[in-house]
């Protein structure tokens, strides 16, 4: 008996197609917004993680030495890829590049509720615009597939930020700040006590009353609060980037999702912009379902000619957690339009007719293993048969065959030169 | 600049949405015979590979020791994942499990025509019957798959044997026969010269004159000569094994693909009933495009109950050369139902019919940049837009839009009471 790692699970069918019917949703979505899929490896150079992630990332990355002596990592994120991609084929590219994929990532981390050592996530990006219209549209996108998904207002909410409100208002202080520092403080806020935080905000550099002051006007919902109290362009120009941001969700009609919250500032060092975090209004779901946000100077950082970004990348697995708190996670099993049963000497028939059914595009299974009535039967009912199509010696010497309905029992002779009809999905309501 | 890694390969969106459109084929394929999909991890331990894969597959792992000192491995294979997790739910699971996943694998292989380092297989296994209709099922949704490609039994053919005949001919020679050393040789006959390959028979404890008459056999086109040559039950069995499957598979309706090819061997060591290779005829892909068998003892070697299992693994990759010179290979590029043009300020106005179009289902791409007529229009022509949406400030104070065909260049202006309609997917042709 083997197992499995702890940290990296197997789906059984139950399980998976409900997974596949969220990421079927998801995709279908990003896909009516005109975003095109791209396929990415699961393996990169090291470097490409040292040089440019999070120190965060990099301590959990599977990385090893391969065969050939290349120091190579499991991939941890899709944005290194992604930055390669766009870099490689430059101006070749036509503006804006909309992509998206899904796919697994992996990073040694603390195995925990909705968080494992491989996880699924499906990011969505825009390369090439700089225009509120962009951000907007990945907004809007996130939002519209919460919504295919069942979700409504009442069960999540995007909390929007721009990095530079935060930088902005850092830099107007006094004292000399480490800006990165103070937003990992704040990105930090709801899972530290109060004194831990303002720890954090002194140790950035901000004396003690700035660090009480900055909090105060976080919490402001008046964003002119921001740019009395910051008094610098660089706050009044994010303020006003952000204002027309939130203009442009209310034409994509998903204003409603968006909130304004500064305290969201992401961990993640490379955003510029727009950053916003989805998270359940219940809070069940201990932690930011899934984040994004604009990342203007990543491209170049990777030997790109300067483009502007703005991305989301949806994790399946907080996702999963939130769909089944909020009641719509896709009920788990099988469904199957006709099992087709053989008694007697008609397996050949049974064969044929259920590859005539396949070739209508139904789902459809027959008996591979000789077995008998009852348990053709107990089969059908345990793969969710919606019909059985009995195909007995008697059916065969009236040319006909007999549909079994499985939820209410009732069954009807149908003539074989009734069934199965070139198109439909004949149930035994159409004959009975 | 970085570089991917040799042998990895990254997908752009016009390869990609090729790539797609074969592996939809053939999942909506598997999924009308019932097979239900699964999902399984990246990484394994170790172990799982070394006690029971091949010494070539072995070879090959990436492996390494993970910051929890497991021994892991990236998966080379998917069948010990299947096993482990047949053995690990054992009885609870109805039978026959029809299970099938697609997904990438990894090994350290010489990168050449068709073959990578990272590589995508769609898996369909039958685990529970042991029964000639589940070999033949397993073959007919193989070739109903390449059927649903485009592809003909004039592109390819399934060379069909059974390992007991192999086994049991050498089984029935006078010299003690290493069976799996022999097997091995008939693999590789095709690509050695005939004295290496008897070479490699003599090695394998036949004499020189055994080899030979056992090589003649071999190319006979009638099963009786084999039991007549070998004189022994196990291979009038295995030969009437091998008829009621080819029988079945005429039920199927893919007779016509399968060809008796006894000097088909599978490398893999874990067969023990029919297996079969795909080969294209016209012998552009210079080795098998993919294939399958029957592994009866596998599950039990796992820790399990004995389980008869049967089922083919198609590597995309060899597939895809295949389709490229049979010319089915899909399309690659782009499609795009609307491109919704702003002229003016009507930009609140086309973000609004953007989405109501989306919301109908269709692909969608509008302006995100703030550019002018012609660059809007140059991007519709990219993206392969079907028709233009002209949201000018004329057509506005007209209460209307423009249509314009991208094909004929063709324009009709239509009233924003008719569009867009509540259903359908109208273009110019609907109002011109």
């Amino acid at each position: 008996m083997y197992d499995g790692l702890k940290g990296f699970r197997e789906f059984y069918p139950d399980e998976m197609s409900a997974r596949r019917g969220v990421t079927d949703a998801i995709e279908d979505r990003v896909r009516r917004y005109g975003f095109r899929e791209i396929g990415t490896p699961a393996l990169e150079r090291t470097q490409l993680y040292t040089d440019k992630s999070g120190e965060e990332i990099v301590e959990e990355l599977y990385a090893f030495e391969d065969k050939g002596g290349r120091e190579v990592a499991l991939t941890p994120e899709l944005t290194p890829t992604v930055a390669r991609m766009v870099v490689g084929k430059g101006s070749a590219l036509q503006k804006p590049i909309k992509w998206f994929s899904t796919r697994p990532f992996w990073r040694y981390e603390q195995v925990q509720q909705g968080r494992f050592r491989e996880f699924y996530q499906t990011n969505i990006d825009i390369f090439g615009s700089d225009h509120p219209e962009a951000d907007a549209e990945i907004l809007a996108v996130a939002a519209d597939t919460m919504t295919d998904l069942g979700l409504s207002a009442e069960d999540f909410e995007f909390r929007v930020s721009h990095r530079d409100i935060l930088g902005g208002l850092l830099e107007s202080m006094d004292s000399d700040v480490e800006t990165g520092d103070a937003i990992r403080a704040v990105d930090k806020k709801e899972k530290i006590d109060t004194e831990a935080y303002y720890g954090l905000l002194v140790d950035a550099g901000l004396t003690r009353s700035e660090a009480e002051s900055f909090d105060s006007v976080l919490g402001t919902d008046d964003l002119d609060d921001l740019v009395d109290f910051a008094g610098t362009d660089r706050v009044e120009a994010a303020v006003e980037n952000l204002r027309a941001v939130l203009e442009a969700t209310a034409s994509f009609d998903v204003r409603e999702h968006c909130k304004i919250s500064l305290e969201t500032a992401r961990g993640l060092d490379y955003y510029t912009g727009v950053v916003f975090e989805c998270f359940d209004t219940a809070g069940e779901v201990s932690r930011s379902v899934f984040g994004g946000g604009r990342y203007d100077d990543l491209i170049e950082g990777y030997g790109g000619q300067p483009t502007p970004a703005v991305g989301v990348g949806i994790g399946h697995e907080t996702l999963s957690l939130l769909c089944q708190h909020a009641g719509v996670w896709p009920e788990e099993g099988s469904e199957t339009d006709y099992y087709v049963l053989t008694v007697g000497d008609t397996r050949e028939t049974a064969l044929e007719i259920a590859q005539e059914l396949r070739g209508l595009g139904h789902t459809v299974e027959t008996d591979l293993s000789g077995r008998g009535f009852g348990d053709q039967l107990s089969y059908a009912d345990g793969i969710g048969a919606e019909t059985v199509v009995i195909v007995g010696e008697q059916d065969l010497a009236d040319d006909a065959v007999t549909l079994k309905d499985m939820a209410s029992g009732d069954q009807v002779q149908v003539p074989l030169s009734d069934f199965p009809p070139e198109e439909g999905r004949p149930t035994y309501e159409d004959f009975g």
